[in-house]
């Protein structure tokens, strides 16, 4: 198809389209005959999945190009996994030799027996934010760390259930990659939903409360 | 203090101190003899929130402000939280009526019991994700939601009894507004590391071919 149907079907312009495949996220249409450049089925799943990762995964161009490359070059499974989890919406710089942050939680991960590098992006975030509750005088909030920890291992066993159960492995890094940049907005909101429901359950406040904020759940049930 | 100092002691430019002056997130310094403007304690203070909020939690500036009002209006506790909840990195728009990933939320939630309004900012990301994951051809993923959706549930109590234990009212809406907005980072990261530990057990590869990745854990022990 050419970019004008393109750009129908996928709800991309045609300007963004010509500018995810100068940023080489979206590989070039054929030339066909006469100048004209066509467009695949391929090309309208990629639209759709560079969407996903830029609009609802928060990736910047160059992290979603890294991910790209790791699902078109077939790399083996576990370095498309360590792409992906460079693949982060906020990330952090590697954390400072003396930082309470990276102490705090390589003793977690020490207790807990996880195998994981300091060199993962994971790392790095997860020491940053320690490092914010020290600053911000709230190391009383890390008392959060256990169950935080226990869910991340639950979710990521449901993760790379869903990855092995998805069948070859080209479609197990295509699993990885979607699941790990897109599952961090999936658990972000169910845990805002949770955070709803518990805070209804133990702080109730009467309706009124919530006037130009947002609806109180009683009303809408 | 004056501005330099204030810059010094933060590590924030003095022109982007005045550009979140004028942006609302942090009030003005006092006036003082000879034109000249001064900041205190609570100033430092706040600017660590305010580059926690923007970097690592990965706030708009509109995000980050109406943040601010609720922890400056001393409102309600649960409003506090309602608005918290809207502070998400990434958000979506409110699903379309007919949208399958709404509704396979609705009845998830409907099965767990869980009070939440549709109009939660959670609803509307979770559902486009699971949106997403449908136009994706990639609707075998949606079997990690009940492993999710308990983890929330885990995360949020975590979150809520972390709430309950620091004290005066100020000092719970303080806290579910920081640990809101970081806690979806500290997640994140440790997600990272569970998926490199599950990884690593389940599908192990020599160390040469992480190379130019990121190193492999058995390097680093």
């Amino acid at each position: 198809v050419r970019i004008s149907d393109l750009s129908e079907r996928s709800g991309v312009a045609p300007a963004s389209i010509k500018y995810y495949v100068r940023e080489r996220l979206l590989p070039p249409g054929e030339q066909a005959s006469g100048n004209q450049t066509t467009y695949s089925d391929a090309h309208l799943a990629r639209l759709r999945l560079i969407r996903a990762f830029l609009d609802v995964g928060g990736l910047s161009i160059s992290s979603a190009r890294a991910v790209f490359a790791a699902i078109d070059d077939d790399v083996p499974f576990a370095v498309a996994a360590a792409v992906a989890s460079t693949a982060l919406p906020n990330s952090a710089s590697p954390p400072a030799s003396d930082s309470h942050g990276a102490a705090t939680l390589a003793a977690l991960l020490e207790r807990l027996g996880w195998h994981a590098a300091p060199t993962n992006p994971g790392f790095a975030l997860a020491a940053r934010v320690i490092d914010d509750y020290t600053a911000l005088g709230r190391d009383d909030l890390l008392t959060v760390l256990p169950a935080y920890a226990e869910s991340a291992m639950r979710v990521a066993e449901a993760d790379l259930d869903a990855t092995a159960a998805s069948g070859s492995p080209e479609r197990m890094t295509e699993t990885v990659v979607i699941g790990t940049v897109l599952g961090d907005s999936l658990f972000a909101g169910l845990r805002r939903i949770a955070h709803e429901h518990v805070t209804y359950t133990r702080f109730p406040v009467p309706p009124e409360a919530f006037n130009g904020y947002h609806q109180h759940p009683e009303e809408t049930r």
